[in-house]
């Protein structure tokens, strides 16, 4: 299944083909050291950085202090886990203690936080060291990661365009190999719609499995974190770190995936038709399923589409306005103008449908279980078009004009008003950018989405 | 501190300055039966309904059947509770199995509920005999109660002046004599204003205290059902029958409310500067004041009063348009202009403002919990102002311009807001026409605030 990481103008970078796993094991046996390691990201960081804008604020000093603890730890005995020693970066909304976090905006230029949050702490307990933060578009409003106080974040695969968003500095970063692992934030696809389009691993766990404490808001009910990696074992590893309230589960690195000699698991997966959500490019859709091998096909009850993106659409805007309307009072200058644009018409969406649309996530919760009676997993595209251009926000499908956010959003958000687990893992490429196969479980089930991977990767013919 | 019930253009009802408890214990020596106070309550009804137009659906069969009923319950010794036998009315817009309950509204002319809501339920186990459905404002739209698709209730101490609402009718049957309790509801004040400016006693218990299954919802997070009696001891045990599940916790009639000895009962009372909320009529304040006798004073901390307005106003305004958005959109010309009017305003509410004010809930009920740090209970007049002419909008108050459902609505929607219990109880009159004294106290801790009121009344010289 997995894609050897991307091309990158030509200089893959230091964690390019490398699983946290392999890099675990590696700092057991002696085969490296976390300072080491440490060093190879912020070179790979300083020699690229230009080039992907991946990187809002690089902590040198800190990534090169906390690899010192790790080595110290593991030499002294202390094993914190599979993370123990492993560069991780953090998109820029995360809060960091001590370290500039601006959220992709003027108004939080000069932000530095006095406390980590949740998730960062987890990853501190776990032994991880965190080199910097990652570019998002700004405040996380919108899924081209193009809008950014700091720049747009460029593809790895083709610089002239877009990595999709919002999380868009931390696909750049792991599809580029600059670390093995980074964290994002997903409400309506930032997780998994860049890592589709950069050609990594995300992984967008149940709602609130990893607690959002500490990462500024977008949409409260909608807001996920979750994590970007090479492979989905990645994605499953740092996951667990993150969803344990220790870290310290794994005394032992994991195997990175038992070969298991079944061809055919027990995890029953099916293909979710995603016409029924979105018209996306022929040649995506075609490319993923044949990815995702010979499957049963199912398709969304009528009406559940339309009432999912409305449903999102409703939320997202009304708990965005709430999150922002003193800023936007206050200096709206200081938004980035599509970001503002955006955020004069989310003010205006009536209150009634934001109480219509938080009664209706039960309805709808309760019709696309149904999708899940016969089925533990549910296949589709990530994403139904390949990485548009930068700053392109109306493009062509079929010959059809189509709105980019649109696009980007049709097949993740609706799992996101639902809180379901989903996965994306790479599923080749179309005219040589990387497109992506999102699987979809259930909260509780998360083992049988990772399971799905290992099975449907085996089928295809490729391997992790 | 209780009035003789409604001079009611000369003709008192057969329930003016009877007790509950007192009826009660006629009932079970045998100097009444329940199928008689069924035949007064249907009489009275029937001689002044058209001058008041309390009631919109009379049952006098099911009446009849009820009263019956409870007749051979107490003969065969089956005793349900001091609501045995007693006639009640109910707001219309409580359902009621097999009867027309209309919400006041076009919309539901012919309405006929399938089940009982939670509350008729419980009136029903405790042995009450359900009379009939009293008017609403349309869809309890409306502090003023003159509003509704079957017309205005009438005030029993002036009929050309509105009762208040939007428990219209329960306010003038109760207040006419009509009847010795009724149900209504109150989303900002609708039990309680009506109780006020009709001279009787209304208790609008904790938020959920009373389960509102069953009853059309105008908001669903202010909405609370609450009783109308004569006195506060009647409200009381009213509630208490519908507060308890089984409605059977009373095997015998309370005595209600012993004479105590003690003049200065242990309950920590203060009078809440009620201008702190709304520059009322002085002279309303001055008799309301001196009813509640010498106590200390306490003032809302600054800003309070404004953040309650809005958050209610917000609230009630998102929540009422979710509830008829589709009604709106389907056929408006069967609302009341007015009501419509006031729909239209409330749909374009913003949801970050719904979102805001839901949020800031907790913050204004901590900021308002300090005013009861010292005090049980904190005293103030229900309305700030005497009944109003019938359909009036605009009045004056000290000379200048009010608005009228503003006034009515502003010392009882606090507490709305923050889900306190609140009573109002008769405190003399001005003009002519009655006046109240609300007391807020503590949920859970309902007792103190009628425990107030007993030792009040004696301060005052009167008695319940």
């Amino acid at each position: 299944m997995a894609l050897t990481p991307g091309p990158l103008a030509g200089t893959p970078g230091p964690f390019s083909g490398r699983h946290i796993a392999g890099l675990a094991q590696d700092l057991r046996r002696g085969h490296a050291t976390s300072a080491e390691l440490a060093e190879q990201a912020l070179d790979a960081i300083a020699a690229l950085g230009p080039e992907l804008n991946a990187f809002v604020t690089v902590d040198a000093a800190g990534a090169r202090a906390a690899a010192r603890r790790a080595d110290a730890e593991l030499a002294a005995g202390t094993d914190r886990g599979p993370l123990h020693g492993i560069p991780v970066a953090v998109k820029d909304l995360i809060m960091i203690a001590g370290l500039r976090v601006t959220m992709g905006s003027r108004h939080f230029a000069g932000h530095v936080p006095e406390a980590d949050a949740a998730c960062v702490a987890r990853l501190r307990r776990a032994g991880a060291v965190i080199v910097g933060t990652t570019t998002t578009h700004e405040f996380a409003y919108g899924p081209t990661g193009d809008r950014s106080a700091s720049g747009p974040a460029h593809n790895p695969w083709d610089p002239s365009r877009m990595t999709g968003g919002s999380s868009a500095g931390s696909g750049a970063a792991v599809a580029a190999g600059l670390v093995p692992l980074a964290l994002g934030t997903d409400t309506g696809g930032s997780v998994r719609i860049p890592a589709a389009l950069c050609g990594v691993a995300g992984f967008k766990p149940a709602y609130d499995a990893i607690p959002a404490d500490g990462v500024f808001p977008l949409s409260r009910t909608l807001d996920h974190v979750g994590v970007l990696a090479g492979t989905a074992e990645d994605c499953l590893l740092a996951s667990t770190c993150l969803t344990e309230p220790t870290g310290r589960k794994h005394a032992t690195p994991p195997t990175g995936g038992a070969d298991r000699p079944d061809v055919v698991g027990p995890v029953r997966v099916a293909w979710l038709d995603p016409a029924g959500l979105f018209d996306g490019d022929p040649r995506v859709v075609r490319a993923v399923r044949a990815a995702a091998g010979p499957l049963e096909e199912v398709r969304l009850p009528p009406g559940l589409a339309d009432a999912l993106r409305d449903t999102y659409t409703v939320i997202q805007s009304c708990e965005t306005a709430a999150v922002h309307a003193d800023r936007l009072a206050g200096a709206p200058e200081l938004f980035d103008p599509e970001v503002l644009e955006r955020l004069r018409v989310a003010m205006e969406v009536p209150g009634w449908r934001y109480i219509r649309a938080m009664d209706g996530r039960a309805r709808l919760a309760e019709a696309a279980g149904a999708l899940f009676d016969r089925h533990d997993v549910l296949a589709l595209p990530t994403v139904p078009i390949i990485a548009p251009p930068l700053g392109v926000r109306e493009t062509e499908i079929g010959g059809r004009p189509a709105a980019v956010r649109a696009a980007l959003l049709a097949l993740t958000s609706p799992w996101n008003v639902l809180g379901r687990p989903a996965l994306t893992v790479p599923a080749g490429t179309v005219d040589g950018l990387p497109v992506g196969l999102q699987l979809v479980g259930r909260p509780g089930h998360e083992a049988l989405i990772f399971e799905a991977a290992r099975t449907l990767g085996r089928h295809a013919g490729a391997r992790s």
